[in-house]
């Protein structure tokens, strides 16, 4: 099955043979209503057999779980668990488009929830308690403590309040990790102590997860590999996207507002964050930091550059090439390097205390500068808020980066009134898209229109948007609206799959 | 014009002779286009005699500003001022009816901010910097400090930031106020120690604001007071509101959940959320805390019932008949008193760490958890954002109330689908109305549908509800909606004035 030597030099826990479980054996240990929590956080760093092995198991009797993750898992293993009918609630994140049907389905229901709230949600006893957690490892301690792998997630909190902790020790995760977390678990409320992070590199906890080793009741030695990250390199428009908010940042250093290190960077995950990050290392900065979540292939692009000091995330997802690269030689970055519980990357008062940067996609913005990050047409869930909301609430700068189109043009992802509002226009700052920078601080909402509409949209869907604001200032009112034709775009687009109608052949003021 | 002996009393430096001033000498400082920040939060400590020096003078020649205050102010001084066109831009918050209409109306710009959030933003020069500062104040200590009357709000840093701070020294204010004050100023991000509040009764800076004397440039002695609370005694619905939620705390500390001494609490201004603070002395509590915004009459009753042992707000605001009584005898309050910068009483990690219990009231909230403070009819500003997003969005508990009717029954608080969005469905634990208390903790959104129909809509409009939630989940996703009917409920209250139609004649599950 596996080599005795290598376990025995991840594993210093002198009493892991007794607790030693196949996955079937260790998945026999969740029960049909139980509440799961699972390692995993932008597919790094899940448990990955015992999962399955429960899939498997409720592919052939009725079981059906509450599953806790610290975000989206990998190895399609949300997908597997959802075709079992094993996922009854999940929270607080996910991506898998088997999984998104059934919650667009009414089949399975989701909890979207700010990534820094579940644990504490836990904690207070606001949400069911947890039966069992599920770790992935890459060394368990002398003590019995749990060393994570690429993530940490909400893991050092589920496995410390589950009743049962269930170890997948993986033999394929680099054993160079150890040493790179900073685990920290806040007081309980409301006699807390300040959380005593006041740099990207504060180095306040353990690099273990330290947790009652009677309660661990399986460990699973497994081997396999994260998800690699799908993240494409830059195209024009993620390129325009990246030069227009460098260009801004440099003008912000240039007048003084802010210094050549910027403020500590959060980036959200995916194509366009991962563009800006990359376009970071052209601009006039040094000494960068990133206080972020996940730490994706643009982040070790800016290490290597020198021009970013310090990374600190809760996860690292790599593509396949940039992963080789990173864990061959992780020696390089370890001193670079922070990997916190999600609850304390993407805590408020920590971003607040810190004055971050943050920069997240929208799925949609209107033009008073409201933000979508969740719903497509305001009814079906994508992939849920994640971290969005705890950087841009708290954030010193909140910027909110998208293509001004999708669907080859059918869809503006400018409209006059968003579908679902994820990010209040309390909470936007800069507004990007590949046509420009709609800079919307101390602004009024019809001032903001105007930047928006002018800045940002598409040439082609400006005409309709500049008369409806035209139409609904005439009507008065502080936000302007014409209520009747505000969702009408939404509609178009439910009943015929595009919002073609709004958009003109206007082309002259393009880009 | 004033007894100077009890200005010696008052004024304790040396220098204040030289820069005594009338209101329309100091007035005179301020120019056509200047930003001005003045004290006054939610209608205490407001500056009095400057600002109408100003109107009059803006009465008789161009002169218009930006105006920044703590919050609202009193003494009719937003309308006065808009009035006489001295207003271009305005913020973060307001509450006159004139002011009101000239904000939608599109002729004064007004920015609608978290309270937390004006004085982080100016000191990174996000915004327009601080011209003149116009601060009242109860005392002036030998060093040329100033300490501030019933409120703190902005003045701390906005005297510290402008270059020109006018005192008004208010002889009518009471002595005793001196002391209560605890004046902290956050450092400079990114280098920023965590700030050392643990408790709401933490001091931790000084009972003055400490400003450069150098930029006294006016000081002008007035009398006159605050303008009282309009705040009213308990009606039926809002004591049917606090006993659905006293009862849901008490409910919590049967089970353990909660102590006795609950968590820190915030309450929102206004009558339900007054009425809420109140009924806790009914309640199986002792030992209970504030950690607020606004202290209103119901904490000085729950002070002198012996259940609150401390009280932390950045204003004292009160009705007249409480005012006496407190303001004679404040020597018995002193011990069990704070006031504190509105960045301290609303900072988001201050809120996460202390685990406070938020009282906000709703304007509309939709069948899935959204909220809307602010806009009537998604156009028109009411009010502001105030502190309820600092507070909502970091609680422990975030509870929103609100009468589930308005006009006589014409409107239902409750509709499908907010017309404007404050508070994310991220961010609402509990929401209370007359007829009952549904708690959201841990649902998805379909769930939350039928606590909110079933538990918090009057009865006459539960119908239509049902009807509404049971035909868009028919279409699927999420949060099912019928896109095309989504906003009828307000196009029926714009057209006609009213929602009558969507109300039936069923009352048989009233309460």
């Amino acid at each position: 099955m596996f080599d005795e030597g290598m376990v025995n030099e991840r594993c210093r826990w002198p009493r892991w043979r007794d607790r030693l479980r196949t996955a079937e054996q260790a998945a026999a240990l969740i029960e049909d209503g139980m509440t799961v929590g699972m390692s995993g956080f932008t597919r790094a760093g899940e448990a990955k057999a015992v999962p399955r092995a429960l899939a498997e198991r409720a592919n052939n009797e009725p079981l059906a779980i509450t599953l806790m993750t610290g975000a989206s898992l990998g190895n399609d293993l949300d997908k597997l668990l959802t075709e079992a009918n094993a996922l009854s609630r999940r929270m607080p994140f996910q991506v898998d488009a088997t999984l998104r049907r059934a919650i667009n389905d009414g089949s399975v229901m989701f909890m979207d929830q700010h990534l820094s709230e579940t644990v504490e949600l836990l904690r207070n006893r606001q949400l069911a308690e947890m039966d069992v957690a599920v770790i992935e490892a890459c060394a368990i301690t002398e003590e019995g403590y749990i060393v994570p792998t690429t993530s940490v997630g909400n893991s050092a909190s589920y496995a410390i309040l589950a009743d049962k902790v269930i170890i997948e020790l993986n033999l394929d995760s680099p054993a160079a990790l150890e040493g790179l977390h900073d685990i920290y678990i806040p007081q309980m409320r409301p006699t807390r102590t300040p959380i005593p992070v006041v740099a990207p590199d504060s180095r306040i906890g353990t690099p273990y997860i330290p947790i009652d080793p009677d309660s661990v009741a399986a460990i699973v030695i497994t081997q396999g590999k994260d998800s690699p990250s799908t993240v494409q390199p830059p195209d024009n428009d993620t390129r325009r996207i990246a030069e227009h908010l460098i260009g801004f940042f440099a003008d912000e250093v240039e007048i003084g507002r802010l210094t050549p290190a910027l403020l500590p960077l959060q980036a959200g995950i995916g194509n366009m964050a991962n563009a800006v990050v990359s376009g970071l290392a052209e601009g006039p900065f040094k000494h960068l930091t990133m206080y972020s979540e996940v730490l994706q292939d643009s982040t070790f692009e800016l290490l290597d550059s020198g021009k970013l000091d310090f990374a600190s995330g809760c996860s690292i997802t790599l593509s396949e090439r940039c992963g080789e690269r990173v864990w061959n030689d992780i020696e390089r970055y370890r001193d670079r390097l922070i990997l916190r519980p999600q609850e304390l990357s993407n805590h408020p008062g920590i971003i607040r205390r810190l004055g971050i940067i943050a920069i997240n996609t929208a799925l949609e913005m209107d033009i008073y500068g409201n933000v979508n990050s969740t719903h497509v047409g305001g009814t079906k869930m994508m992939n849920g808020i994640g971290g969005s909301g705890d950087f841009a609430r708290n954030a010193q700068l909140s910027v909110f980066i998208t293509k001004s189109l999708a669907k080859g043009g059918d869809i503006s992802s400018i409209v006059p009134f968003v579908s679902h509002v994820d990010h209040t226009e309390h909470d936007v700052d800069i507004f990007v898209t590949e046509h420009g920078l709609a800079d919307l601080r101390g602004l009024a909402p019809r001032e903001r229109a105007v930047q928006i509409i002018e800045r940002c949209v598409d040439p082609s869907y400006r005409p309709a948007l500049r008369r409806y604001f035209a139409d609904a200032c005439k009507r008065g009112g502080h936000t302007p609206h014409c209520l009747e034709q505000a969702l009408s775009w939404h509609i178009a687009m439910e009943e015929h799959g595009h919002m073609r109608r709004f958009r003109s052949e206007e082309t002259a003021d393009a880009v």
